[in-house]
């Protein structure tokens, strides 16, 4: 496939590049999200103050936005940011957590999307979520939701906001309103360790700072991400140590590990 | 014992129930608590927005409140998580962390405790400073707090309250205001693990949320963490690494070793 | 060097004296600063919630401030503590996080200075950008900043505020106003963790809290901490696992270790 050849060149492109990624995300995650920003070679930085949100993004190469842990001041935040980042064309990733738990959260992902993300990467249950607030249909979470389904509802979305749409899960699909990339990588370890769906939206951050074909780069990301994650996971007893030894893998992957483990494919 | 028979039962029903467990506590352990509540099977959520609690409660199995880093804004979110929880008949669990330190602590823990924890898990300091602030005597955390001491503390307030008090420490002590049992499992360097205590209540909450019988479901937590906290404290060199292995052990903690190292007593 | 023999009796007195450290301090670093503060046997406590802030400082053997992640309301609480304990005269230190990214930490910044930390720690693009703001001139954070310019804007602080200036980076330069003492100690892996300058500054307030002289305890603090960085770093992979070994090492780090490694001079 064409498109592998790139991915390695944007993996060193972030690791050259060092872009700065501004995140605006949620309390559990944010020690993990640095430290895998910093190890897959980007510049993190988590500011969430209303005072200093406008020049954090002006001063980013890119923000995501992880709704986790959200209330009313940070969805406020949330919303400047979001806001700024579209005028200033800067991009910006939107990870919506837990959306379909409660009407809040579908409240502000509506006013979230009017911003124009240029990714969305959610599980299957938070993309049908997504799609049915949309569609004034009946709200919630469904943790058994159908791949097909969510492709589907994915691909709305995208059309929709004309944003890309990254389904996380035991394979990451990617969507883009014409094509459709499949990332096969990962281990179901991955799903016993907090936050990897919010590490995986923040390295989309890195990536869509610094590489021009969005698609490319969210694809490398979870690529990455993937690749680390099952190369770790044949190490360890447990979750615990995964999370620490896929945070070493994303800093000491190399090209011929990335190239020996890739599986994706296009439909 | 009778009660040690169906204690693995109860960590299998997590296992397999995984129940959702809802979580306002504090910022230093949400990594860990989230990770420790998957590790033992359970789905964990965290949120403290006034403008969804109420929902989330209404979804959980559990709510979890730890006042650990309260503020004015995540008091009043607490008050209402307990106050719903009670309105709704559903169980949850108070960690009075730091009861006794200020005056702030001690008046919100107070009206929190009108709203009838299930459970109230602290250490002995916390405990006796949890019943000498209903009594209206002197405050202050000890840190040397007698055990027979903290001990009568707690059946006073399991009897005042209608509650169960779990006094942790070196051995964990359960008092229901009719029979006390001991859990004599754990290590000396989980002490030096931020959050220990934290991750104990949180574990607590999961298995309220699914057992019946509310001693023997807060018998099985304190003897799951300590098992698993004592078999791997024997593989590490401190307590960075303990955080983790820890996290791996209560993931894969088996029946064997459950049964060939827990020692609980009733008194 | 005279000062060497002194640096390990110091690290025995926070092990014996286990001070109680006060911190307002960011999201993403609170397990790690708790678990290097309990390593290194101090114990910690994390409030920020202005109604117990000048209990807490009261409590507590010293203060740490880290605006990491400040937004408004912690502006104003740290800006309580820093006055509370500068009316106690309880020690505090101020870690300048992003000093110079935008005006809004500027401004809190200056308004902290005035109520005289006993250290302000910061790398070299802080300690300059604190200096710069101080005198009006242009803003900004310059990560390429020479360390002799960071000395000179060190030195300035520390003559107008009356503090020590400690400067951290591949070598950590600790300046007193009168004489500048050098800590060559580390490791490069250790920028690839994050937080590990907050580490820095909460081990500096446990040092001050229990150590006469400030230089000293910092000189101690920052010796114990790249020690331990550099004996961790030899041993893993990757940042993932230099996070967790380092706490280790903060825990079981022996004085024959200690002086074996040991790299300070004074100028």
């Amino acid at each position: 496939m064409v498109m592998e050849k790139i991915l390695w060149k944007h993996i060193e492109s972030v690791r050259s590049k060092s872009p700065l990624v501004h995140n605006i995300t949620n309390y559990v995650v944010m020690n993990n999200t640095a430290n895998a920003l910093l190890a897959a070679g980007a510049s993190p930085i988590m500011a969430h103050a209303k005072s200093e949100v406008p020049d954090m993004v002006a001063l980013a190469h890119a923000s995501v936005i992880n709704i986790g842990t959200l209330d009313e001041y940070w969805s406020e935040t949330m919303l400047l940011a979001a806001e700024t980042s579209h005028k200033l064309g800067k991009p910006w990733v939107l990870d919506p957590v837990g959306a379909g738990a409660t009407p809040f959260r579908d409240k502000i992902l509506q006013k979230l999307l009017a911003f124009k993300p240029i990714v969305v990467k959610g599980n299957a249950s938070e993309i049908m979520a997504l799609a049915q607030a949309n569609e004034g249909a009946t709200k919630g979470v469904d943790s058994t939701a159908d791949s097909n389904e969510a492709v589907n509802a994915a691909i709305g979305l995208a059309i929709q906001h004309e944003t890309l749409v990254c389904i996380s899960g035991e394979t990451d699909i990617i969507v883009n309103g014409t094509q459709t990339v499949l990332v096969k990588n990962g281990h179901p370890l991955m799903t016993k360790v907090t936050g990897m769906g919010c590490t995986a939206s923040a390295l989309i951050g890195a990536f869509v700072g610094v590489v021009e074909d969005k698609t490319e780069g969210t694809t490398a990301a979870m690529a990455l991400l993937g690749i680390a994650g099952e190369l770790s996971a044949e190490q360890v007893d447990g979750p615990g140590s995964l999370q620490l030894k896929l945070i070493d893998k994303l800093h000491n992957l190399s090209e011929k590990e990335f190239y020996d483990h890739i599986r994706i494919s296009k439909q």
